[in-house]
């Protein structure tokens, strides 16, 4: 997949992963970008989220983006902040910009102090191009798979891209995602509209419930393919976003498939919105999509539990189209519906019977999988 | 365990479990009893629930509980609430008492009705007898062991016994709780006091973090022993809640070891209660534990997620005695540290520094067998 125009990218192997995968990531514009940021609202934000939210606050355009896919450096005390603002002044060196246009995220290890040194012989090294791909490649972490989406706006493109595969829940997921277009939109627009997408993409996955510490979400646009028409484009975001949510929990470390839950007729979007993530990111019900289970007992327990208003003697629950529950339990082909569930997407479909309240979330299986790799992650 | 004065049980196999085990129990006070309760915050509670709920409102004094183990009777329509009744009117005549001095409690599978028939007939079976575990044994579902714990309060004892071991999140657990005592304590007092042994036992304990529809919580006091000073009584409810919190954490499902977490240093008990579930309950420090991972930067990531207020360069954080951050990440022997987490019970002690709140919380690893136990559950 090609960038936007006026988009580059690229990365390499600085040595950070044990792995020796590409691991250091530079994103660049070749004009000054508005943009839009969402950082994670965990109290022990990394020094990244915490640099780019002062920047976010100057509100100058951004020109760059450098990612390190090794370490989070987070944790490692006052010498990481200065080491996240050192990672940016070498990348602004190397193109000849100011540190205060460049935003920069981490991702890996917690606690580990950033080996600079490695950052700053690896980052001449990396070609820039305008293939998406060789970006991506070097800010996956446990990733099992790309994640991209793309949408045509008008005469604009747009471009979406993004890590992420455990310790994943809203506010972020240990999730990066980038989506860059060359449409030309006011940066005050820009941040007005993306906060209500993120609501009903990034924040609607769930893969472990866990809050990373590292987690940015950032839409960028620099213009070059002139001015597009506001509703085409946030129709563009929304399905670009939408689409990345669904590969995030689609990718849940250790998942077999991806969970989507549909709840309609709640008293509110948000409520609806809440309700179908407490489905999506039940381990009971996670473990019993796994099994291929049709146990709409633990949707209904999850649907309790979430706040959201109903009534028992009304609520419907569908599971892969078959009608399983409506006020009261009814007879279902046991076999038939559990074959049903050996699909790649598991869907829930629920009616609270409320309001006018629609949303979605999105989640993944929870597998013997999932505890073994996050039982050996560090050691 | 002998139960005290005045207070009887028993159980039977009524073929409400499959695999032929007790599931019928029935616990009787000789005389007239004052009692607190607790039911799930759940919104598609079990009409037990329900009815335990418009009980409690009456505030008229208990005789007698009848449990099912097999079935929960949950979201059952309309029949589920008369089964529920007929339950605790089969009972009553058994024991020649009023239906409304029985409580019922049900456990099991969601959605599928309760065969009255079976229990009928089982009723009348019941050996009622004086050692508690002839009670306790027909209440388990996949507890893999009794959870039992005891105080002596002056002249009165007090008895403590549970089942609960998976979907097991705070108000309630899965989880079937009863404390009853020979003490005298009027009904007002009881009430008042049990609710915040409530805060301190019960909810602070995680397995899975779904919450049940038919969790309860009662304390029950008969008076057989005469008055007991009102300090040392509470000390001893408070002592047994918080052993049955810990059993039940540690018979969580799948579960190798019982995850115990300190936090002190918060602006609030509150907060320090809520951040220590945070962690006992994060699926990522759930697996490190499991894989005997000192990965102190997931207790971190889950501490800042609970919302508590703290100073990610002033907390401190300890694991099995082991200090390994303290504003900044500390040299350790990680060797050693992930040697002494072969222990049954797993210690992380946390100082966030904002304040003099504290408060514990009790979980468990997260092992592939609880993925193995819940995935084939029904089918």
């Amino acid at each position: 997949m090609r960038f936007p125009q006026d988009w580059y990218g690229g990365s390499t192997a600085a040595g950070l992963k044990p792995s020796g995968r590409p691991d250091l990531a530079l994103l660049v514009s070749a004009r000054p970008a508005a943009w839009a940021f969402a950082g994670t609202l965990n109290r022990a934000a990394a020094p990244s989220v915490q640099r780019g939210r002062a920047l976010y606050a100057q509100a100058a355009p951004l020109r760059a983006l450098v990612v390190n896919s090794g370490i989070a450096n987070c944790a490692t005390g006052p010498q990481g902040v200065e080491a996240d603002r050192r990672m940016a002044e070498l990348a602004a060196s190397r193109l000849q910009i100011s540190p205060e246009e460049v935003l920069t995220a981490s991702t890996g290890v917690i606690g580990v102090p950033l080996p600079l040194e490695r950052i700053e012989e690896a980052l001449p090294r990396i070609e820039l191009g305008e293939e998406v791909e060789q970006f991506v490649e070097g800010i996956l972490t446990t990733d099992t798979r790309l994640k991209l989406a793309e949408a045509q706006i008008g005469p604009a493109r747009l471009v979406g891209f993004c890590k992420g595969s455990g310790m994943i829940a809203p506010h972020m997921a240990t999730m990066l995602a980038y989506l860059v277009t060359d449409a030309a939109i006011p940066q005050a627009e820009l941040r007005r509209g993306f906060s209500k997408i993120l609501e009903e993409s990034f924040n609607q996955v769930s893969v472990d419930t866990d809050t990373s510490t590292n987690d940015m979400a950032v839409l960028l646009a620099n213009g070059a393919a002139g001015p597009v028409e506001p509703s085409q484009f946030w129709q563009g975001v929304r399905q670009v976003a939408i689409s990345l949510a669904r590969q995030l929990a689609r990718d849940g470390e250790g998942a077999t498939k991806l969970l989507t839950v549909r709840v309609r007729g709640a008293r509110s979007a948000e409520e609806a919105r809440r309700a179908a993530l407490a489905v999506a990111s039940s381990p009971l019900w996670k473990s019993a999509a796994y099994g291929r289970d049709p146990n709409w007992g633990r949707i209904l327990m999850a649907l309790g539990k979430s706040g959201a208003e109903f009534d028992l003697f009304k609520v419907t629950i569908s599971l892969q189209g078959h009608l399983l529950y409506a006020g009261a339990p009814l007879p279902f082909a046991r076999e038939e519906v559990s074959r049903s569930m050996e699909a790649e997407e598991v869907v829930v479909e629920v009616d609270l019977r409320e309001g006018e309240g629609s949303g979605e979330a999105w989640g993944c299986d929870l597998s013997e999988e999932y505890v073994r790799i996050n039982a050996l992650y560090t050691t």
